[in-house]
């Protein structure tokens, strides 16, 4: 069997090269390959179950809040595009361009949509007339293309999968209140289904999304100590309204600008996922999403009576709700115990000749290695308790990892010399100014992450230039 | 109220323009808008919806196939489109070309995907080695984009919406039977779920799809008579194997040919449903799919008790798990009514101060006009009862047209005849030859729609050429 290497042969530790590690994750737990088409990826059926999973829990949410699915055009005119000029300026630059339609040039070119604010306000400015068509809670979820020069699996691939939501208001205090309870429903999502702990906070003018007026954030640290943007909320107020002149009758029967959010959250979370939890082995996937959260393993496969019990075990597990299946395969042991962890699934559940015996099984926790022997009488209940003992370890352990990489730093060098030797997220003041930050960032790859929204006053002045403080803001270096 | 008079203004009737009704019933009915690039349109949140619940109700029947999902890139090299002859000449001429890359040309130029055949044979090139990897069953749900010259909503876009399944097995056999597997998937969603009646066949070489051995379809009838492809499933042997050089070792250790099959439902059913039910007032949705199943609407919108008994019964009613929205506008009651049924919504719950007297409300059904009046206190069970009533008699009904609209014909100009007068699909013998078929289609616009599973034998002769007979084929007038 040529297949029985694959395993065996380790990955890339951590350590060694973290970068290396986690391509090598992303193959060998089988979530993409590399595709024919270059900077583009496959998401293979595990990789896909695991965006389905977060897709549908994701959207069960946006629901909640009044949210509808939509479908815009995949394909946007140049001149659509061109409206608005901070955001073509953010985006024309890494356009893919459709030219040709056929055998015939077209008479206009058609971007393939790195974003969709454009396409949303030109249907608003289509059937948005009065104050009873507002709030529109529009989203939709799809692929976009962005032409990036250098792609990593699921961090930056030319294209990528994500929803973007877009909504359009009636006044500026409402954007902004709708912009911040989506930020709100993305950090509670993340904490809870990934087993990701974040940090919060405004982007500075100098990172925020082009044509917003502010950027609300939700940062996460991965093991390597780097940062990695997880979710972004935008308020544009009426900027967009004012370019693609969206207006409408308020209540006095005046004609008014209407104002614009949007929010965005993508496959990119995998590469989080990955980075947070994964260790040597591979993956490891907090219980709530992972495609598969139990594994059965009959430990004699010869024995008729031992997989007999185990197909009923796993019947049992699976009317009972839990995603599930069961390893018949010819494998050797080793290696099937090998493949289980490398695909992060939360319980492995073993069983032999004389589990049966004393009426037992044993859970393996693929987290922390446990093993715990349980009786099969109870074993749906003890399943489920442990599955979601699971995910509240995973996070709690996550949480503890990101609370010991953050610090604090009153001058430049102190910022820089905690950068390099602890990594993670450093606090320091800064004056607000675009000029400051854009030398940092030049000079040693650091970048602000977020303004946090509780601010702490370390001290008076901009850590970097020295001019007098304006707010506290994290620093990182970030995917 | 600028908005009332959309639907005062009656939309154009069936009879006097039935291609002009069915672009009203879309656009009023808001399941689309036309957008801003050319030929594409915007999916509303109404016909998202309705999409959205086609989605899950295939996706849960393919997964009980043991289908998993996967996303293969949106754009393809063109080298990959080239690999197989018969399927470029199909595709080619009809791809939107992608030639700039940001501020560079492609080295080599990219199609948006016009369907995945491609792909997901150079995915299983790398990824499939030994039998132990088959079959592979895969599918996803994507948008893809053909450069068609004339355009109509859901019915033919320059981008749409649809699943693209495609598995991979190891003989001739096991994917002929997984063809018709799918095939039979279509067949009972689109009876079950969408109330339509279909015809099934295979294609004739003719009409089968670009590369395949065989295709075949699922066929419905639109109330103008005219047919609707509405699914189809085809086999593909080794073709693309051979082309793209697919091979396993099979359990004998030889390298062999893998085989194929691909199978595609689209957006296009929703232009079927439209015009399989609907009718001079609007759409009629089928219970199963309808995003809103029942609207409540309060008789007397300024008597406080009748508005809270009201909402009351949509609590209840939601409560049930039915799909409800309580109409509490300001807009005239005719008006309400007008929007109801252009939407399409099965059951319209009215409820007036006498009617609470009585302890009862009325159910008036959007299928046939009929109105019932019953308790309120069992209203959970009567809406429940009526909504599955609604679904079957709405199959009938379909069911009775098409079974009115089967004609058979012995000669040509009988053949011609019928379909000029009663339209429908007419059954004739065939030669199955492809320049019969050809001249046919070019005289007249009359195309075969299958080669139904269950033959008739009419006569010995094709009822087009006179040569001998190799098969009954159903003939229509097509979209």
């Amino acid at each position: 069997m040529g297949t029985e290497k694959k395993f065996v042969e380790q990955i890339t530790s951590q350590e060694k090269d973290f970068a290396k590690w986690y391509t090598d994750v992303c193959l060998k737990a089988e979530l993409c390959i590399y595709s024919g088409t270059k900077g583009f990826v496959v998401l293979r059926p595990y990789g896909y179950a695991l965006w389905e999973n977060i897709m549908h829990g994701l959207d069960a949410r946006f629901k909640e809040k009044g949210v509808t699915n939509v479908a815009m055009p995949m394909l946007i005119p140049e001149s659509l595009l061109l409206k608005e000029k901070e955001h073509v300026e953010g985006f024309a630059p890494e356009c893919a361009w459709v030219t040709h339609g056929g055998s015939e040039e077209l008479e206009e070119r058609l971007a393939v949509r790195p974003t969709s604010e454009t396409v949303f306000c030109d249907y608003w400015r289509e059937t948005v007339k009065s104050h009873r068509d507002l709030p529109q809670l529009l989203n939709q979820w799809c692929s976009v293309v962005r032409w990036e020069k250098e792609t990593r699996p699921f961090l930056r691939t030319r294209e990528f999968f994500w929803q973007e939501g877009h909504t359009l208001h009636a006044t500026e205090e409402e954007s902004l209140k709708f912009t911040i309870e989506m930020f709100n429903v993305y950090e509670k999502f993340i904490k809870d289904e990934l087993a990701i702990p974040v940090l919060k906070g405004k982007k500075t003018e100098k990172e925020k999304f082009a044509g917003a007026n502010a950027t609300y954030t939700v940062e996460s640290i991965m093991k390597d100590g780097k940062a990695l943007q997880s979710a972004t909320s935008h308020d544009f107020g009426d900027n967009f309204a004012k370019a693609f002149d969206i207006k409408y009758l308020d209540k006095n029967n005046e004609l008014v600008y209407a104002t614009e959010t949007s929010w965005g959250f993508s496959t990119r979370i995998i590469g989080a996922i990955i980075m947070v939890h994964g260790d040597d082995r591979g993956l490891k996937l907090p219980p709530h999403i992972a495609p598969i959260q139990v594994r059965v393993m009959p430990i004699r496969m010869t024995d008729e009576n031992n997989v007999k019990i185990a197909k009923e075990l796993y019947e049992k597990l699976k009317d009972a709700g839990i995603r599930i299946d069961i390893d018949l395969s010819d494998k050797t042991p080793g290696y099937k115990f090998q493949e289980c962890e490398m695909k992060g699934i939360p319980i492995r559940v073993e069983i032999g000749p004389r589990d049966i015996e004393k009426g037992v099984c044993v859970l393996a926790r693929r987290d922390n290695g446990e093993k715990i022997e349980v009786r099969i009488d109870n074993i749906e209940k003890e399943v489920k308790d442990l599955l979601e003992k699971i995910q509240n370890d995973m996070y709690e352990s996550a949480k503890v990892f990101l609370d010991s990489h953050i610090d604090k730093a009153v001058s430049k060098e102190e910022l820089v010399e905690k950068m390099n030797t602890k990594k993670g997220f450093i606090k320091a003041m800064h004056c607000g100014c675009e000029e400051c930050e854009t030398a940092l960032k030049e000079e040693t790859g650091i970048t602000s992450r977020c303004i946090p929204l509780e601010q702490e006053k370390l001290s008076d002045k901009c850590a970097i230039c020295g001019k007098p403080a304006k707010y506290e803001v994290i620093w990182g270096k970030s995917y």
